[in-house]
């Protein structure tokens, strides 16, 4: 453990994915965690360490207010962990920017941007241009399991005429927000409602085709999403809800991109209680057919090892906005 | 179809993978397929089309001189299928670097020498350096496989513990050259004496390991490799091959990388005739355990299909000697 090299980082954001992304930057050689900012009164003036969840105190009390985390010690990288959409986070971007520290994100509208937010992409990457910084948003969905990983796949093949990508999450073993945020125990039409306005499902399809499509110089003609209930059809107890027969155990979300000659993209991802067969299966059509199937990538842990992976790969890049396809191959390090 | 941004490639090396890979060329937009070198006189003045295969005549000679094959219309790199080994390709690198190519090789000794072969991997990188030329060795395996690969997912890891990967290749579905290289229809004894020689055994392994070590900051204290024959307790017949019972029918390597702490990568490479379960098993052992499983990763075809479809990445990268993981993500384009 040498501190020369080390990069020092800003956690901005201490919600469970931060404090989860700060504790793995204190335990990772070559990565220094100097500051924690968030905007919630019950956490400002607390120690770092203790907002974290660590079992000793850091020493460092968190602010809300990035330049005042950086006074002391200076910075090279922010980790932001604050939320998934544009509308939010672009002048957090733009604060963070300003003072000068390349980002890596965990907002799922930023993971690829240029076909779902085009707009907003040319702003942000001429932002980090400007400041001379890259940023990068990434998670384990979207940034990497149906998208990046696929992808990959392809290169293993002459011809590619379809990619399906199956993700299934049995919620049962998730946190209790997780639960709550696929729908566990709504009724039906609570779900429908909400689902209706936009405010069901998981974030991040769009931009998982459009790195899919651009990467492999293919027009996205088309692009269809559908959100729907899965229905309980037992009585489901979990810590954080109780499901009755007939109420929602959870979602089922279907995104399909097209080109001129038909369905090229299928992205499905289900996540209920009691669900069977947790894993992700990537199907790739073509010359030759492979067929890829992952056990173990727990949605948490992987956004968060994904994401404080990705640090050294984003402190050596050019500056700009920079997506995953972007980078050489991101490890455990 | 735009001859705008089209590269130009020459084959070099013109035996059953190099065909492959030139027809894959002829066959992708955005590559021009302009010349075919190769020492074999029968295939020296022929038309490229016929040596490869195609079912029509390209109109372009095969000739047995890089300098002659680019006189005509020029060429921007050579995609080089000759051989494994530093020994005998590298005059072949320092020939196509003067003639101003960069190259995408499968040779298995270059997809990552710096552990294996660090003199020539230095030689190799100033060579390519000086000549403002880039040069790539890839395949499936070494290149995909056994190191790019596990390499990526664990990304999705906050801690790695242990890295196995097997493969295993059912024989009777693959080429007759490719049977008897690994020893179907052997005596053990033969097969024993070959092995001792150093003849018998894919190619590559200890490379993969080098990949999959360097990237990830450890250090390899021990490489420990071994190679077995697997026995018939059958007949087998194919096209190419009789096996009696008790003669060998394929090969068991296995190549193991250590740390100070033990041992780290473990590698298991099976190809024999009627193996069942043929396919590819990644497993980490870590914070989460991960368990992938590959199906349809054709050795043949995916060793042409990367190498073809690294040739836009490699056209793009700053000159000198990468790897895998040096490149962004390789794709079917």
């Amino acid at each position: 453990m040498t501190t020369q090299g080390t990069i020092r980082v800003i956690q901005y954001g201490l919600g469970p994915i931060g404090s989860a992304t700060a504790r793995q930057i204190v335990e990772q050689d070559g990565l220094e965690l100097v500051g924690g900012v968030d905007i919630d009164p019950a956490k400002v003036g607390e120690d770092l360490g203790e907002v974290i969840g660590l079992d000793h105190p850091l020493g460092i009390a968190v602010v809300d207010d990035l330049l005042t985390a950086l006074a002391e010690k200076g910075a090279d990288l922010a980790l932001h962990t604050t939320n998934s959409y544009f509308d939010l986070f672009q002048s957090q971007l733009s604060e963070i920017f300003a003072a000068g520290l390349n980002i890596v994100s965990t907002a799922e509208e930023l993971s690829f941007p240029w076909l779902a937010h085009p707009e907003q992409a040319t702003k942000v990457d001429s932002m980090a241009k400007q400041a001379g910084k890259t940023v990068l948003g990434t998670g384990v969905n979207p940034g990497f399991l149906m998208d990046l990983l696929p992808l990959n796949l392809t290169a293993l093949c002459r011809r590619v005429d379809r990619i399906t990508v199956k993700r299934v999450i049995n919620a049962s073993t998730r946190r209790g927000p997780f639960q709550i945020k696929v729908g566990a125990g709504m009724t039906v039409a609570d779900f429908t409602a909400a689902m209706d306005e936009g405010r069901m499902g998981h974030v991040g399809l769009p931009e998982s085709v459009g790195m899919v499509f651009h990467t492999m110089g293919k027009t996205l003609s088309r692009y269809k999403a559908s959100v729907e209930p899965v229905v309980a059809d037992r009585l489901i107890k979990t810590d954080a809800v109780e499901v009755a027969v007939g109420r929602v155990r959870g979602l089922k979300q279907v995104a399909r991109g097209y080109t001129d000659e038909g369905e090229f993209v299928t992205l499905t991802f289900i996540a209920a209680l009691d669900e069977k067969d947790e894993g992700d299966t990537i199907n790739i059509v073509g010359t030759p057919d492979l067929e890829v199937k992952l056990k173990g990538t727990n949605g948490d842990i992987a956004t968060v090892a994904i994401a404080v992976n990705a640090i050294r790969r984003v402190n050596e890049a050019a500056p700009g906005l920079v997506t995953m396809r972007d980078l050489p191959v991101i490890t455990n390090w």
